[in-house]
């Protein structure tokens, strides 16, 4: 899917996807294991994945944690850097050659000041990372870990092939052997 | 702070505060104890905290717990049903009694077709409630129970005082007795 069919799919059926968009964007191609966004970088790029997979963790120096993996079709960022100008507490990694849309906040922010689709796709991406990031919330919540893997199988069965298991345990916040015996529970 | 003063200050600095919203605005006043959203209801509006302090839960039919406590000059609502039509996963109660500005999803969302001004809003208010979710999830992830009620005195120390500790536990995601251990560290 490219920006232009998403915005047709998600924000705006109206949208004629021959249009110019009103902010940049360019193709970028980064080979598997390039860092897109460092641990205290300033986030200054938005990203739409069109090929491969990418990682999301958060740290505090002393611990890591995995907080999403991002597949096609989706915008991504360091977002709360994005939005705050802050040194991003997050980093994000291509854990396979990854094709993505770049945009450039300061084109973004200029578009923001005065047009109404590029606000609209703003407003759209905020949402629905707000329903991502709410709903694991919600899963950590009252959610029991096999439970959170069971959805997790249903909803990405291509993660299970994609990324090694000590990587989901991370994301799942469960040791390894915990997964291992959740997957046996659930194979038997 | 007033809607028109919001939007002033965090989302259009240009705008003028005499001028009237694109979307009709009324006033509700709710007594403590008033649920403004029950679990199962599909959510319809979106409030602005005048005054008073709002709690938002999450169920699973089983297990409850606590995701969020709103304080006055915030927009909330049951956001994740407000955007997908489907029934609220939450209930929105109001720990004290309460004034909000309330205003009807049918008049956002015509608003959003045409309004670059309730755009900017809609997308500003979807920032700030990501940025809200990921920074709990993030210190769920990598930050222990101490850390988490150190940094909530902090930013909310009126919290304290207005709302029972067994809640504040609930929201921490600890037990209460955990939490007057750390309440007795930190004191001592």
């Amino acid at each position: 899917m490219s920006i232009h069919e998403y915005i047709k799919k998600y924000v705006d059926e109206d949208f004629d996807i021959t249009e110019e968009l009103p902010v940049p964007v360019r193709e970028g191609k980064f080979p598997k294991g390039s860092i897109l966004t460092e641990y205290g970088e300033i986030e200054r790029r938005a990203f739409f994945l069109r090929k491969g997979i990418v990682e999301i963790s958060v740290s505090n120096g002393e611990k890591e944690s995995i907080m999403d993996f991002i597949f096609p079709d989706f915008f991504f960022a360091s977002y709360t850097s994005f939005l705050t100008g802050e040194p991003s507490d997050r980093r994000l990694e291509c854990l396979t050659d990854c094709t993505a849309d770049v945009m450039m906040k300061e084109d973004i922010l200029k578009a923001y000041q005065h047009s109404l689709l590029i606000n609209k796709l703003g407003r759209c991406v905020s949402e629905s990372l707000y329903m991502r990031r709410s709903l694991r919330e919600k899963e950590f919540l009252i959610a029991d870990a096999e439970q959170r893997y069971a959805k997790l199988v249903l909803s990405r069965p291509e993660l299970i092939d994609a990324v090694p298991l000590y990587k989901i345990a991370n994301y799942l916040g469960i040791h390894p052997e915990s997964l291992s015996r959740i997957r046996r529970k659930i194979a038997s």
